[in-house]
């Protein structure tokens, strides 16, 4: 079992699994994931609820910040700040591209741009994450 | 039927219903309403995932822009934060409060407080609303 | 020399002195300052440049940190996000009232309130600050 | 004269002006400014004050608006969320560089990297611009 295959399983009963997040690829300073415009993740309108997007790209930069952890420690989020930018239509999927502006050993920050299928920019979400050591 | 049914039957397709997002009170200024902690909402450790939070708190400031929409406008989030206190335990149920600070004609901003079923805050959300005019 | 009049002087060689920041209570979960916008601290159109108005705040929230210390310990803001509600005109004084979220031994949360001299609100500034043991 | 020396007139007297903003380039998806650390910019321990990265970054992103703005529309910031990430010495002297995530007729929404001498990431400012039109 591959290492992205192996996080799916951890994610697969949680909330991530329920909204149907794939995790596509995960690297040190770099996370990437699609996720399903499914009718249930939207809001009035036919497009993808602002909370889903939060929720998707608040998963990229967590996964992100464990796969750095040093051995023992955890982490939680202590803020997330979104700027919505574009719509994402029902039937459609997204992309999330989640990179590291900063790998610390008390923080770590991390960027998530939402793409839809088109390639238009959705959302900016960026978000610190705390390393609890253990 | 009530103001409050008929906007829960609004969102029941919708994200806040896969939730189970539960509005309980929806005036001009406050809006509050419930989640379960169920499982499929939580993170590792059992614990509510932090995108559940955001996408709960983010449910609310738009039914709480929604109400106050001069006729044919619409809304949608431009930006929203939110500050990780506490942990929502899973099987619990969580509480958000939201008010209004600022009701005006181009932007609203609302902030939600979510407190754990013992009384103890978990995140404040703070977001701006545009209005677009019909 | 009461506790305002010692944090003042700290203050004063420092940006908060360069802005004229006068701190005017000093509690344990609250921090309450007023600032007079003079033209040197304006943006276009002789309003208080929004980035004062975060200073402003940025620093009150620090101030409340630091009288909430345990002994040795040092704080650093790390995240800071403003809604911008209304303007501040040139000429008049503004008064920030900063309150606590959280006050934890790994992070402590605090919110300040911007008014205008008509007490009308003017932003939201709601900040992290890290604890970091001595 | 040329298109940032008229800019830096404009600014002058201003929040920038007392800070000691230096404007380097002007684009329409980009602003580059640099800013001394002098003393009175900081905070204790002889390090770069929040608030002043803040309002540094803050003008970039207003610069970059205004510069996008169609004839006769004005612009404001709606909303500004900084990750603090690295310290700046006094002394020094720090280089913003904005650049555009979105440039619409409604909002506009920039983001600021501020580095240190050094190079070193020292904050992310992310703000959403509302524009108004004439």
């Amino acid at each position: 079992m591959t290492h992205v295959e192996s996080l799916h399983q951890l994610l697969a009963p949680l909330f991530p699994g329920l909204m149907g997040l794939q995790l596509v690829e995960v690297e040190l300073e770099r996370v990437v994931a699609t996720m399903k415009v499914r009718g249930d993740l939207c809001t009035a309108g036919e497009i993808l609820h602002g909370g889903a997007a939060m929720a998707f790209a608040d998963t990229l930069g967590a996964v992100g910040t464990f796969v750095n952890l040093p051995q023992g420690a955890r982490t939680t989020t202590v803020e997330s700040s979104t700027k919505f930018i574009g719509a994402a239509p029902m039937g459609s999927t997204v992309t999330g591209e989640c990179t590291a502006f900063h790998r610390g050993r008390t923080t770590m920050v991390w960027q998530t741009l939402i793409r839809s299928e088109a390639g238009k920019l959705c959302a900016v979400v960026t978000q610190t994450q705390l390393v609890i050591p253990g």
